[in-house]
């Protein structure tokens, strides 16, 4: 993009409440080098909202004031449980997704995709321990990093929000400029140990994030009836 | 750690204005994810702080009423330029370096650690466009994603915050908390390109970053010569 482009390539990542900050913050700080493009953090309010883990980070653009995007992302988080039942989100996810260019999730940010109505029928991944939750919301999981169904885009659980964000940042300005800004945050990842996937993890640790996940999964699965309910009947 | 451990460990990560909010958001995600870690942003005051992309972050604890830390992290971005002459920065980082178990940064947040006299005679690494600037702040340089010497612990350029933390959570917890966050943060990274070091990037990409970033150099190695001459006499 150059100066006599006038419009910018409108962004919006949606900051909830009990986000995992790190869905946001990665794909945030890959999009915000984007020639171009303008970022904005989206909420009901202007107010500090806090991450899961209590990091409090500023919305810019409270979500009736928000411009049509042209890429609207969705994290993922402890937060996605309230806002899979909120009506004004959901209906403002589904507003802007009928006029957005690309529509994309990270983590568990895909179940509010899928809540409101925008995985149906369509390919799409979230994080590994919510990932067999897709079915019921119409869409055909993919165990991969970054899935990519014509203007979708999800991805995968918290880090893999990176790799998402410079796989669209190719998509929409082209391959050097995603190459530039790659450079730039020195994404050369070296991780000290393999236990990034269920695949690849001790099974010690796997069964004990599965035993400690247990009370949440319950909760969630009867979230997830309740909403594909309300899906099937609309 | 268990209930019974009454203290936590306080790691303090610095919040600084026109940081690259994702080394220290990278690190936050891991680092508040550990048993028993208390994770406080670090200011002058409890305003909010605005990255150098426009991130606006809630630092929590303000430096003059900050405790000892356990674990005292600088993160990088073009704000570490006025840090590295703020001498109350460098008082509070020489002041908690003396008593923590561990002094970390990421990116060129070691340049910030060099000019408070904290590199001297330490094996060190930062970003890679900064990585020859080391020497002059008494550092010796190795080109590694994460570099230990000691207590001190250097990551290189902002996504090695993520490697870096881990490796930390496993010297601070044991090997088996830091997989168990490797696998919640599903950290499998698959970047889309290999460009994420000078060594992988396409020579085109790497000849334009080195063309934009040519004035900022320009401006860090006179203030570079200004800290170590600083140094030297003190």
């Amino acid at each position: 993009m150059t100066a006599a482009d006038a419009r910018p390539i409108e962004i919006g990542l949606l900051l909830f409440p009990r986000l995992t900050q790190l869905d946001l913050t990665g794909p945030f700080e890959v999009l915000a080098r984007l020639p171009g493009a303008r970022v904005r953090l989206l909420w009901k309010t202007l107010e500090p909202v806090r991450s899961d883990t209590g990091l409090a980070i500023l919305p810019d653009t409270a979500l009736p004031d928000c411009p049509q995007l042209d890429l609207l992302c969705v994290p993922g988080g402890p937060g996605v449980a309230a806002m899979m039942e909120d009506e004004a989100v959901l209906a403002f996810l589904r507003r802007q997704a009928a006029g957005a260019r690309y529509l994309a999730s990270v983590c568990t940010g895909a179940l509010v995709l899928g809540a409101a109505g925008l995985l149906r029928g369509r390919r799409a991944t979230t994080h590994w321990a919510s990932h067999d939750f897709l079915p019921a919301l119409g869409a055909t999981p993919v165990r991969a990093r970054v899935v990519r169904d014509g203007r979708l885009f999800t991805g995968g659980g918290v880090t893999a929000g990176i790799d998402f964000a410079l796989a669209i940042a190719a998509e929409i300005a082209g391959e050097e400029a995603a190459q530039a800004i790659q450079l730039q945050i020195e994404y050369a990842p070296d991780p000290p140990f393999a236990a990034g996937s269920p695949e690849g993890a001790p099974a010690a640790v796997l069964e004990r994030a599965r035993r400690r996940g247990a009370a949440m999964r319950e909760e969630r699965e009867a979230l997830v009836a309740r909403v594909a309910a309300r899906l099937a009947a609309a």
